[in-house]
């Protein structure tokens, strides 16, 4: 265990990341002190290391992290020094649905984050990792992890339902593994061809590249029958949510899950909503349970989240190439020395 | 009992309504005959008098019908003579979520509706009116009101909730009756001052002029603490469902029902959507079984439908100007002689 | 505020409450401290003063209690001094669904509990008291206000639906007000004729002796034209659960609430619990956010928990006598001095 | 398609089956004609076939057939000649929760049922067979197939979540590889290593031999970390509601889908249900759109589900002996000459 603590701090906003020593910290009451080994990046992070996200300055970016607990509060139960711990997106968000109170608080956000060698964390805001994953691939749940996992529970999917994915992303690579954990169908949708191969390896039994493909909706309906998606977990937004609903079938589910294709206002078919009963669903992340479900379905189903890119702490600059270049497949990690 | 039929008959579409002398109807297999007393209009039935659904011609128009039975097939259980009903507004959705096949037949649209004197009809579609309720109120639930119904369903209301209704037709009247009756708290929205005094009658707890306050989901989260509504009934669709999603709470519903401010898409806020984490659900009108929900609702609240304007079936045109100019608070009936 | 802080003190298992002066706490990281004004009794205190739950020793009685806010950690956010609170029934369950690590905390068990002029209680689990109720009413909440509205909400209850329930104690009281707020028709049983005269006042439609009418499930069965009633409420248990499963209709709810008449396995009629699809459903108490839903509810619905007696803190004996002989229709509360 | 329909009729109560050359069946409207190739046993045809089901006589037992469509009326849509069917077990259930209604009619009991060559049945209550499952292999899936499927929908399962199953009948077997589908971890209890071999070679994680473990609720908990399963399948009833109770995590459900270990009422741990939030929940069968969407499920996961004997439709008695010796790993299927 380090003596201090090196630490990525960002001192205002767009200030780019400097290595700074700190003091060890120590467990307020109710929490623990976790040694980071990874974090994994979102694109939320990427606005964030923008600085188009409020929050006190200085600050040590990173909403995601994965580490073992070095140090526990007396207070606290049903944790020990030793376990391999993730931290959930929002540490005040413990259980039942998303709340303002529930989501005020955000690691990185509101206060520092993961991008440094030790934290101090609200203990019960602490999952367990399963023993089959690493600290790599655990580090991916928090965010985009949950987001995948919930986007299927809003839609009460049963085996033999039909699932869409967008692109390859972390939380699209995921939710075609965790939709065939429900015995779900996947059709994935990206604009290569060389990516839907990758998520015909993690699973999905159908692929439409929608560059060559652009009414990607239209084969939709046509894999399934005429009748149409269950599910599709659209992340791009703006520019999709239309195709989205007329994806789905009578009845079926949206979930907006992101907004890579623009910021906008997005137009949606209204008489389409309407008359064929669509349910357009806002997902982001879930709860500390629903990490820790997250945890036990992919432990059960040997689910190990797709790691694109391991990159060291100090190249965050390359991890955000990455991704804004749209390079990975599965998500960008960054280790902790 | 009437020898022959009367109905009033489109010869194609658009065309205008004539009076025919038909035959009597018998009850086919699994079927009752209905002698009908009263009709309601909905929005639907003015788009069809236009000629704009597709269907057999020529046709008896009119959806929703309220009478009392004055035959039953053999096979037929649990139906007398005598009894009063109501149809359900899609004969073949019994029960369950709604799907193409239970959605395919529409009388009115898929066949003969209810502007004649004497219908057959699937005996399982017909539901008993409740004794406290005339055929003018009955007639009034089939579409408008189970619209209503399964928009405070899809919310999975709380008494304690708040629920959001907009202008002063027959689903929104209704839906600050029934929301009460879920032990919630009702803002009800309106162009009129006279209109709302009406609301508040029914039982609405605030009122919103959105002419005088064109921001009315600004004074909504104001009424509610800044919180939020629970639910919003859209019935305007393109105009209002912005301004809908920002006046539910994180977590709340807007239940997209209808289309008055046009047919084209909507601008949906889909950053609002994903990280307040909205629900925004297409309803229209309910299975049969519940429309007897809807029933047992009204018995046991002691609610009767507003009735706005009573016409003779003769009255049609008169009915319908009536509508477009928006001068009903609630529903609109026709007598049939 | 008092300078220091007066609380009755049981020394061991089933050892006489003693008066004795403590210091006055000061809150914690995260929590506030609670001038109480009033503490209401259950069955569950009633165990506990018997000395019959395991816990440390010496310790504070009393699981629910209301007051005013005192003084806040400085790490507390929404709570303020002056607020006036309830406390939830165990601390550690904010939100969410029931697990044995939310379920962990009950003041007056597992710590020192309601029964003092001041208590240091976890901030997020103090749920502010709506305007219109007194602290004798708000302390009636936590236990048996939540269990009530717990068991109508497992039901999933529609307006139209039919409530059973069992004599004239805290839960059954403020159920039959709960379940009129949810739009039901109420069925009140009891051994007493006043006592069902109350259970009208507070809005029961039917009652039922079930002493003059043992077969209490088969007049249930009547009043619902043989159909049965939605949801039963059942606090008696083993010499109950039988009839309460013939009282439901196909596919309808008993909640397990109670075990008033004895700790004893019941006698459950599997076949009838098969065949007719009965759903039995456990339930205690509720969580923080839960039991904030309630006051939300009471708030809007204009309802007051029923108070059947108020009595000194030092006059605990004369509360477990005017409880353990069941002389009580709604809440024993005990002021705070 | 013979030209005379030969069927094995009940002459009354208790009557063996007698070989009986019939006219061939028209299509009445809404039906269809289906030429019958197999059926399968459940326990409830071995009550029938003893002759405690009340309905009229003579008449052709059996609720479970699968076959292929030889005539359609001429009003029934989306259904062919050559199609291969399966009909729902209440062929007035077509969708929906269930209702004394809906659960009126059942082919066998209630009239004639698929123990014939030929049999006219309502055409919205026959399902198509998914192309990979074989005509004996859908014809286990009306009774045992849905009540096994409607058992984990009741549950709300997660993947991760563990599930218990109960020897080795058709429903057993069949909801071990279902709830596998559901990314569930099953452990299977039976009193035959042999037997539960088998279950492990459908997907079973782990396996109790309640011969010698007979507290295997113990067992259960000890496999789940003290944790306790989510969900118990109970098909025997009396003897063991309880240990499932026990077996089950707080919150957990118990569907009561079996009374194979006798009629009477089984003694329910009453405190245990209340204190850990357990859920009982009766089911049995479901609606033609469970069937359908049983038949999406089995078809996108590639279940096929078990055959344990086959015999002729001559061979009734001895299919009867298998059963009651509980000699069966899966269902027992009669081939229709």
């Amino acid at each position: 265990m380090p003596s201090s603590n090196a630490a990525m701090v960002m001192a205002g906003p767009g200030a780019p990341l400097e290595l700074e020593q700190r003091a060890v910290p120590e467990p307020g009451a109710g929490e623990a002190v976790v040694r980071v080994r990874a974090v994994s990046l979102n694109y939320h992070d990427l606005v964030n290391l923008l600085g188009l996200i409020d929050g006190p300055w200085p600050r040590v970016p990173m909403t995601d992290g994965a580490g073992e607990v070095v140090a526990v509060a007396p207070d606290v139960h049903g944790l020990s020094v030793g376990d391999r711990v993730i931290g959930a997106f929002h540490p005040t968000w413990l259980a039942g649905p998303p709340t303002p109170v529930a989501k005020r608080s955000c690691p990185g956000d509101t206060g520092d984050g993961w991008l440094q060698q030790q934290v101090a964390f609200p203990a019960a805001a602490l999952v367990p990792i399963p023993d089959a994953l690493s600290f790599d691939e655990a580090a991916t749940l928090p965010c985009a992890g949950t987001t995948a996992w919930s986007s299927l529970r809003e839609a009460d999917l049963r085996p033999g339902a039909t699932v869409v994915t967008q692109g390859t992303g972390g939380v699209s690579m995921l939710a075609v593994q965790l939709a065939k954990a429900h015995g779900a169908t996947v059709i994935a949708t990206s604009s290569s061809d060389e990516k839907l191969a990758r998520a015909r390896e993690l699973g999905a039994d159908h692929t439409v590249n929608y560059r060559t493909t652009p009414d990607w909706e239209k084969e939709v309906r046509a894999l399934t029958g005429g009748r149409g998606a269950d599910l599709v977990i659209d992340v791009a937004g703006q520019e999709t949510l239309g195709r989205s609903v007329r994806a789905v079938r009578m009845g079926g589910t949206v979930t907006v899950t992101g907004i890579l294709s623009g910021v906008g206002a997005a137009e949606v078919p209204v008489a389409q909503v309407m008359t064929r009963n669509i349910r357009l669903i806002g997902v982001t992340t879930g709860s500390a349970a629903t990490l820790g479900d997250l945890c036990a379905a992919l432990a059960a189903n040997g689910i190990r989240p797709p790691i694109s890119h391991v990159l060291g702490w100090d190249e965050v600059p390359e991890a955000v190439r990455v991704m804004n270049a749209g390079e990975h497949v599965g998500k960008v990690v960054l280790h902790i020395p």
